[in-house]
């Protein structure tokens, strides 16, 4: 049996991360990973969750452990709703906010439809939606995130991470999302506004979602939502808000595709979600990962050579390190683990460019280990900007 | 906003099933529901559940609530490897068998590819696989399964339940299974084999599988198995094992998908399947299964009018009712649901055909309600077989 002959043709669209290559050395000893998403083990409420377990299958062993509506659970849903101020009928609960983007791909892209996105954007947003062959639109971004002026027309659809987005750490500015919104509005482009670390915001006001600017769920925007980075990813819980038309379509395409997510997480969730855990937690989540963010960025700014540049952002779990022009992130996170430190090339994370870039987390070690690990990056770094300058005058001296 | 005008045209192959709308009645009080494929939740492993939770936070929380490998938690894959005695490369963990299922259909069915299917089979398998446009091949079948004799050339891909099949409950012989397995070596046929029910056997011996007499991931046979029928289907928890190139290629799509399956429930599933519950919950539930599938078949000889028939499975949960051919399964069900029984029609299961059939479940009712149950549908049945008669003899008298 030729395995190769028998794949689908959707296949050659999906492509191995080169970033999921590098993230396999994160688990050696004595290694310093800034590589993956990760939230802090370290900080998981267990004892919540023993309480929380046990409270559910005491509770409601028979619903929780059962078949469920695809749907999600109904306490799970009525949470959301009331968090986002929408009906039930507006909220799909998934397996993790990456199957709410999943599904949207399946039931909203045709092969060749235009998707703007910002050049970078989250890495595994463009490998669900490349298989269905759409054309990527990259849009410049910059601090203040998307430049929506540059939007242009003719686009069916744009994908936003507007709060400290992966990988840059950016936040898309108010009066950005404002015309985002009304830009959506006027040209009727669907909007998924993916929002997995709005809650872990370390400094300045909460910003308004462009969800809520464009009319919540009479408008264009469909909102994106997950207990990951708040909770526990290994819940796999997620959701989508959208127009109910939208949502019924999405349960189609769900049904058949896992029936529903685990009942028993969707309860847990919810137990957890509505017994005031995440009013302390999640403050000690950010009081946390600040101190993380902080550490990094002053070890940054001691260590690292004059020519990188890099994001400084006010919340989330990642920022992103700008090399000289000439110089390959690739090469040098592939230095970086002789140096026993985990880094991500940013090129994967856009659609266009970002070759001389490197991804860098700061929420999964602790400060002496980021202040450890900066320092070895910078090493490895300062002798490729040397050498590249040495290579780059003996090529002009030929 | 108009959403109508948004969906991709793939949406326009995902229909709402029938079954779907009959099923949202099971919960009404009153309702005695053969509806659902609902396991017995009085029978779910409860304590069991709370202990396991606890060992898994107490033990693995850093790594049970945090994000895991898309393959699969480690510990869990190890253990389907050991069981299928395979390596454990060959081993994917699924969101349920739902997801395997699906998964192998973005990876292996391109548009227009011939697949052969029992007549009939699995609703939610033709509902994910008919997304990618494939031509479904219907393969008649008897009390003994799919008639392997019939498959003839030109199959790309074959999907079948061998035992205890949903909707019917029959079991493939052996002697099919060892000319399925030639015929799918010597043409290169991929073979879906989908066991959920293989350990709900009533009664003789379990028969190899598919798998294994088509030379295990050598051959082109594909397994996939699930917790969801002897632990929880909340937990949403199953698995594929396959040829390695085949694993990495639903790794990739997996990935895209939902990242990977709830590690907390992979680590409970795990903790439950090694700590020797499953020796002695599943004989339990063979023993009350069984009592149940008594129960119905007997009420059905004592009910039903002569003209009706149906299947007398070995295992499993379900059985077929074959009405008179003038008669309509969704008028019956839709009339029984008044007389406070739920049964789904078995047409959408049918690729052709099937009009006249019903399908029962008889796992999910205790036998004194069967007993009643089968009286009330009895009942329907005959005031529809007697209605016919005399309206086609008014037809023929016109």
């Amino acid at each position: 049996m030729d395995w190769n002959m028998q794949f689908a043709s959707a296949t050659e669209n999906m492509r191995r991360s080169t970033v999921r290559e590098f993230l396999k050395f994160a688990k050696q000893p004595g290694m310093i990973s800034f590589g993956g998403g990760l939230p802090a083990a370290e900080l998981f409420p267990v004892a919540e969750f023993e309480r929380a377990s046990e409270a559910i299958l005491r509770k409601h062993a028979g619903r929780a452990l059962q078949y469920g509506e695809t749907e999600g659970v109904a306490e799970l849903r009525d949470y959301i709703a009331t968090k986002y101020g929408v009906a039930v009928e507006n909220v799909m609960i998934t397996s993790g906010a990456q199957q709410a983007l999943d599904l949207l791909g399946r039931v909203l892209i045709d092969r060749g439809d235009r998707i703007a996105l910002e050049n970078p954007t989250y890495l595994a947003l463009l490998a669900s939606w490349r298989v269905h062959r759409p054309e990527f639109v990259a849009i410049p971004s910059d601090e203040n995130g998307m430049d929506v002026s540059q939007l242009g027309t003719g686009k069916k659809m744009l994908y936003v991470v507007p709060n400290f987005q992966n990988p840059q750490g950016t936040t898309l500015s108010h009066e950005r999302r404002c015309a985002l919104a009304e830009f959506a509005v006027r040209n009727e482009v669907v909007v998924v506004e993916d929002d997995p670390y709005g809650e872990l915001r370390y400094e300045g006001e909460p910003l308004q979602s462009i969800f809520e600017l464009g009319g919540k769920c009479n408008g264009p925007v469909v909102s994106v939502g997950t207990f990951s980075k708040v909770l526990s990813p290994g819940l796999r819980v997620g959701w989508v808000v959208a127009h109910q038309k939208l949502i019924e379509k999405l349960v189609l395409a769900k049904q058949s595709t896992d029936l529903h997510t685990s009942t028993f997480n969707q309860y847990v969730a919810w137990e957890l979600a509505t017994s005031g855990l995440l009013e302390h937690h999640v403050p000690r989540l950010r009081a946390e990962y600040e101190r993380r963010r902080d550490a990094m960025l002053e070890a940054l700014s001691t260590f690292m050579p004059a020519e990188v540049s890099w994001s400084r952002p006010a919340g989330g779990m990642f920022l992103l390190l700008r090399l000289p022009e000439e110089l390959k992130g690739a090469e040098i996170a592939r230095a970086a683990l002789a140096a026993k430190v985990v880094v991500v090339p940013g090129e994967d994370f856009h659609i266009a460019g970002g070759e001389n870039s490197l991804r860098l987390n700061f929420s999964n070690c602790a400060p002496e280990l980021i202040r450890t690990g900066v320092e070895r990056l910078a090493n490895i770094v300062a002798q490729f900007v040397n050498n590249t300058a040495k290579y780059q005058v003996s090529f002009s001296s030929v």
